[in-house]
Parts: C-alpha cells; structure tokens; sequence
C-alpha cells in the first residue's frame, strides 16, 4: 500500500512545490490588520485545495482570522491535523535578499531551499501533510484513515479565536489523536516527536516602600528600600544546588523513564555547542542534570524582568517607592499551576516587611503537557518516521510552551504528536526564511508512511 | 555695639523686603538657557547692591553663568558668605496661585510669607546675610570684620562653573571660614550650625550573562540569569543587623562624640511623625541606632534602582542578556570613598559566577565633611543663635551631601558653617515657593549676631 504512495510523492514534488510556493504567495501576516484580506485570501485557497482532493472543507470565522476545517476519510481511526497559514510580519525588510512574498526555490551549498516568509513556519509544514494525503488519494483513491483538518490563523497573534473555537466545535474537531507539524527534526538527520512539553505560570510581584520616592541623602538609613526587599525574594528563589525553594514545588515532579533516558542519551546533543551559541559554558540548572534533562524535564523559575528607582542614563540618589519583577514558572510532570502560584505568594508574603507592601499581577498558568506514550499510535509512529530518516526517532521534550497542545488535552481529551521537519537554520520569524526542499520532501513522505502506520 | 544694629534691623524690615522682592522679579533660571540674561540681570543687581553698600564688587563670567565677588571691611578675622542667585524652574506653571516671579507679601494663618520662585531657596537666605552687613554699616560705618561675599548663579544646574572658579581665584576667595546660608532651621524655633554632611559614593554594576536575550523556554534551566546574580549581590550588601557587608566599609567610622549625642537627643526629634509623612512605621537602618543617627551619622548602602529584561507592559519570557543597578553609599567620619570603592567593586567580581562578567561605571566620590567643632567659631557661633531663638541652637548632621561645603574645604582648606533660616513646608523647587517674613527678619538678626560674636 504505501510504496506507490512514496513514488506518487517524488513524482509529484515539483507540483507539491509549486502549489506550496502559491500559498506562500499570500502575505497572509495576522498581527497587521491590515493583511486580514490576504489572510481571508490564504484561508480560501486551502478551502479550495482541500475541496479540489475531496474533502469537505469550510472557513469558519472568527472575530479574527478565519479557522479552516475540513473532513475527508473514512474508518476507525480518526486523525485532527493541526497547522497555522499566518505568518510572522517581514520587517526590518531592508535585510530580506529577495522579496519575503515572492518565494522561489533556491540552490544552496547544503541544498535546495524554499525562500519566503511562512515557507517554514509554518506553510511548508502545513503542506506536507496535505501533500501526503493528496498522494494517498490520488494512487488509492481515499485515505487509509478519517482525517480531520484544522488550520489557524491567528498563532503568531497569540492566538485568541482558538479556545473559544475549540470549545464551540467540538463535535467538529474531536478525534482520536492530534498530529501537530510546527516544530522541528532533532538534528538534520534525527526526527523527533515532541511529547514533553513545559507548562507555565507567570507571576508578577511589586514591592512599594514608602508612599513615594524619597531623597536617599534624607531617608537612607531610615526608610526601608523596595529594591532591597525584592532582591532578598529572587536571590532565595533558588537553593545552592539549583532548585527551587517555593514549598511544595516539586510535588509532581518524576525522574525520567529510563527507557526515555536511554533515548535522549543516545541524541548525542551538544550541550557544549548549545551554550556555546549564546556565549556561555557553564550550566546553570540543577546540580546533577545534564543540560538536556534540564531544559526539557525540570522545572525552573526565571525572573524574565525587574525594575524599580532610577535607570535612566546618569545618576540619581532616589530611594524608590516601588520595585516590580517578572517571574515566571517552567513547570513539568503533575505539577499544579495554581497550587505553585498560592505557595509562592504566600512564600513571598511571607518575606515582607512589616513597612511594606506587596500586590501580585497573574500573567497566566498552564501546565506540563506529557503525552501518554505507552499508547500504540506513539510507537508506531515513531517506527514509520524512523523508516523515513537517516537516525532512529526519538520522543524528545521542549523547553517552550506549544499552547494548542494543552488545549487539545484540556478541551477535547487528545493527546497530540508534534511531529515537525524544521531545522535550527530555518530563520524563523526573521528575514530569509526558509524551509529546506529536503524538508518538504521528506517531511510528506513521513506524514504518508505515519498515515499507514496509524490506520 | 550689637543693640543698636538689631534695632536698625528691625526698623529697616519693610525696606529689606522690598530688596529682596526686587531680587525675586528677576527669572533668574539657571537651568534653561533661555533666561541667561536674567540670571546675568541678578548677577547685576546684586553687584549694584554690594556697591551700595561699599563693597568692591564685581560679576566674573565663566562658562555658565557669572559669579559675583563682594569685598568689604576690615579686621584680622575674614569670612567667606556664599548663597546662590539662581533659582529653579517653575513648571508646572499652573500649579502656582499666584505668578512665581510676580512675589509679594502675603498674609497666613502662620504668620505673613514672601511668596514666589527663590523666596527661600536662596534669594532669601542669600539676602539675610546681604541686610545683616548693610545694618552693620549703617549703624555703626563699617563691618566688625572682613567680608568676602560669593555669590553662584548655577547651584540648581549642578554647579559645573564651581570649582574651576574656586581653583583659579584662590587668594579672592580664601578665609578663615565660610559661611554657607542654604539649610534650614532644625524645627520653627531651633536654630542649627550643620557640622556633619554624609559623602557619597556612586556605583553601577552590570551583570553580562548570554551574549543575547534567549528565550526562556529553550533556554531556561540551561543558562545563567543575570538578574538572579544581581539580585545576589544585592541581597548580600547588608547582614540581618542592617550593617552594610563591604569589607573596610566601617573604617574611619567613628561613634558620636557624647556633648554632640546629648544635643541630638535634646532636639525631641519625632523619628514616628518623620517615618510617618512617607507611609512608614519601622527604622529600616542599623539596628540598635536612632533615626536620626541613622539619616545624620552612619554611612549607608542603597539601591537607587535597578532594571534588566522586559519591564513593559504584559510579560515576555525572557532570559535576559544583562541586568544592571546603581548602587550608591552615604558615607561617614573618615571613609574612605576610594577604598571603599575598590572593596566593593572585589566584594562583586568575587560573587560574578564564571560565565558572567562584570563592568562597573563611576558615577562620583565624595567623602563626608565633619567641621572641626572645637574651634571656638562655632560654640560663638551657636551661642549667638540662642540669643535669637526661642529655642538653644544644635550642631546638626545632614543626610544629604551639600557639594560647596566640600569644595571649600579641599580647596580652599577652610572649614563651613552651614546656618539657614529655611522651614520643612517651604516648598522649594515646587510650585508656591515661600519664605517666612519670620525666617527673614530672624535670619538677618542671626547673622548680626555671629558677625559680632566672630569678629
């Protein structure tokens, strides 16, 4: 069965390409209102592409951007397919070395590359399993499984038709499992399937001292100084080997599986190179975690931002009012957002003078996604993506947040596979994106050989 | 000799406030650029003035706006007056009641005012001693010594001109001692001779980590945050007895001489009512030390602000590149503000985790001024307050650094007595600046006293 479906895909490449090349055509960006046309534009043309492969297929919208659904497939299997045609804004322009919405297909040193905003993030990847479906029906004639299609876009505005939607069409939108392509290959030669995914909680703290700023000649050695209070918090945050002392932080918080250990370890990844990258060489987490293990499986607390008296240029002799961070949460496993939030203000409550006050600001909470991958479809995936590329596949995790992830758990009861072709060079949301032709092509023959493996 | 003077004094009041009101129509802002001809119209009117009275005086120009110079009398003993003419802007304008250079005398429930811009910062004070000299002549045809009047025309502008001029005019400019009317009283009927001004010593401390702003979520738990080494540091600059942790720090600080701790005590100085005014309950300095020791006597460390990553609006999770603080230490007796400086500066780099650097910026030295007490100047001084006042007058200390008494100490080798006739609800360099007729008439009455009781 699959075979002819693998050879119907090279065959068609060129088409693939020039049907991707068409969307990407589109300038279809989602936080300018002014775009909101080419994004009803870039929304009707895959009304229109999922129509011409027969599927019923509709926009659906939104106070934002349209949402496109469409339904094609028969059998026990049901399958929701989840990509974004937004794309990030273009500026600054003057760096892009051809027009970001007149793509073409390029020769590199390292091979053929589709050039233009979106071509990576993510309409190549949307496309690569449109593409797969479409060489299934063209050579079988239908689907191996049902296929649910959902494409947002508003994702690079932070998506916020998407609850909402969510929880309006579920009976559309609920099937067995989600399949997500908007993340990417391990390494070139190594596909991944992201199945650990952080959560978060962000807090923001504000000490005030004194009712407003005063002279630090009249009032230092007086007044108590927010600044000072503040700094105590954060620099307690954190014990001497590295973990977090907010109470009850780590209820919830599991060693790793070994056989996921033994996986990991196996990825060979270069911490060295990782942090060499940004300039740094020592590892700054948890004493006895490797760089890996810290930065997808332990949880963490950041202060992303702090201010308070004066900053400007020069000097001055202020004794501020006021001292605000930003803190935010990774969080892993069972941890339970609003439990860490109750433990941290009262932790912080706890350390404030009596002259002083405190206010906390909620800037969200969600939790650890961990997809359950004692279930078949997890495995067998894995096998079929591992057929495809040079390198076993692994289950990886992800340092960073995939929100629609969550909410398919939290609305709809799905696990999700997030299974992506991208590389680290693909220059995402910057000028020259690109999505290697390797990528796209590789990345639909997989979506074909998984679409065999779960039905 | 002295009767008759203050008799003069106080038959000439209303003809002396009408000086001063001429004084106070000149918008003599130093500040803007806009009213240099008034401040160099002010620097006439006050060498007219002295002239009248027998001075040889005359405006020098510098860069900025001119100085004027005032000789008069004769005698073994010489002393250096220094007041400003310069005033401070007047925005926000609307908040005024009355136009700030249109002053006159107006009637309260306290008593009559002068109200407008300079009233008693410093015209005011500045013209106090001015009367004091011109009854002094009147009555009795001469000085009781030899007068140098100095007068500035950029204090509120930072006084750029003011050492420069002082290190080329020397031989006009020294005395045996100076006399600097710009403070105030200690409460409405205690008069005070400030003898112990804090130094001051600026830092700030920028803490590199990353080469760039990462992304918290891909990074954190991986690498170094600067704002949690800051934060550290800070943290750490001050032990659980509030005393400030920089090794050396406490070198050249000396505990309060017992005549000056019991005169201190004897000012019934309401350190609830002074924590109060700013929404604060509880002595945040060293612990075991008064308020008042605390603000007047001991040296301190603050925090004058702070800021690094995103400190917007709403939150980005951010692991950011830098963070930075300036850092600033009142000082004390004989610190050191050099040594004190190196300490620090070793106190950080030592606590700056490997993968982070440090660089630290100046932003000035200054070591405390304590005048020498025992020169009997100063008990002359204080006794011929007490004769004016309802209430003994105190050698006080100032939380604040008053830069002039420094300079004339370092370079012109003579001690200050700082003597004001100002009050706490003065309002200066705010909308409705006034200055008591009290303080006015009183004020002149002083100085004909110390100059008699100096000479």
């Amino acid at each position: 069965m699959l075979d002819p479906v693998l050879a119907r895909i090279d065959a068609d490449l060129p088409q693939a390409t020039n049907r991707l090349l068409a969307l990407l055509r589109i300038p279809s960006i989602s936080t300018d209102r002014a775009y909101a046309p080419d994004c009803e534009a870039a929304a009707d043309w895959l009304v229109q592409d999922l129509a011409d492969m027969g599927f019923r297929a509709a926009k659906h919208p939104t106070p934002g951007r349209p949402m496109v659904v469409g339904s094609g497939g028969e059998g026990d299997r049901h399958l929701l397919f989840y990509g974004h045609y937004d794309v990030q804004p273009v500026d600054p322009l003057n760096l892009w070395r051809s027009p970001p919405f007149e793509p073409a297909v390029e020769e590199t040193p390292a091979g053929p590359v589709i050039r233009g905003r979106g071509a990576a993030d993510d309409k190549g990847q949307l496309m690569t399993f449109v593409e797969a479906c479409r060489a299934w029906i063209a050579v079988h004639g239908k689907l191996p499984a049902r296929v649910t299609m959902f494409f947002e876009g508003e994702e690079e505005s932070g998506s916020p038709s998407l609850i909402p939607f969510m929880e309006s069409n579920r009976d559309l939108l609920r099937a067995d499992v989600a399949l997500i392509c908007d993340t990417g290959l391990f390494d070139r030669d190594t596909p991944a399937i992201t199945t650990m995914l952080r959560g978060l909680l962000g807090e923001e703290v504000t000490i005030t001292g004194p009712r407003m700023d005063l002279h630090s000649g009249m009032y230092g050695g007086a007044a108590i100084n927010p600044i000072r209070v503040l700094s105590r918090i954060i620099a307690g945050l954190h014990d001497e080997a590295g973990r977090v002392t907010v109470p009850g932080f780590y209820e919830g918080v599991e060693e790793l599986p070994p056989d996921l250990r033994a996986q990991w370890e196996s990825l060979g990844f270069d911490a060295e190179a990782f942090l060499g990258d940004v300039g740094l060489s020592v590892p700054a987490g948890e004493q006895g975690r490797s760089v890996l293990e810290s930065i997808w499986a332990r949880p963490t607390a950041e202060v992303n931002g702090i201010s308070g008296g004066y900053a400007g240029d020069g000097f001055k002799t202020v004794l501020p009012s006021r001292a605000t961070a930003k803190i935010s949460f990774r969080l892993v496993g069972r941890q339970d957002p609003l439990k860490i939030r109750e433990s941290f203000r009262a932790m912080v409550r706890a350390q404030v003078p009596a002259d002083c006050t405190v206010e906390f600001h909620d800037h969200g909470a969600s939790p650890a996604s961990v997809m359950d991958t004692s279930s078949p479809a997890f495995e067998a995936a894995r096998a079929a993506l591992t057929d495809e590329w040079p390198r076993p596949a692994a289950f990886t995790g992800s340092g960073g947040s995939i929100p629609v992830a969550g909410y398919f758990k939290a609305i709809l009861g799905m696990d999700s596979m997030l299974i992506g072709f991208g590389n680290d060079d693909d220059l995402i949301h910057s000028p020259n994106e690109k999505y290697d032709v390797r990528s796209f092509h590789k990345g639909i023959r997989s979506w074909a050989r998984i679409l065999a493996a779960l039905s």
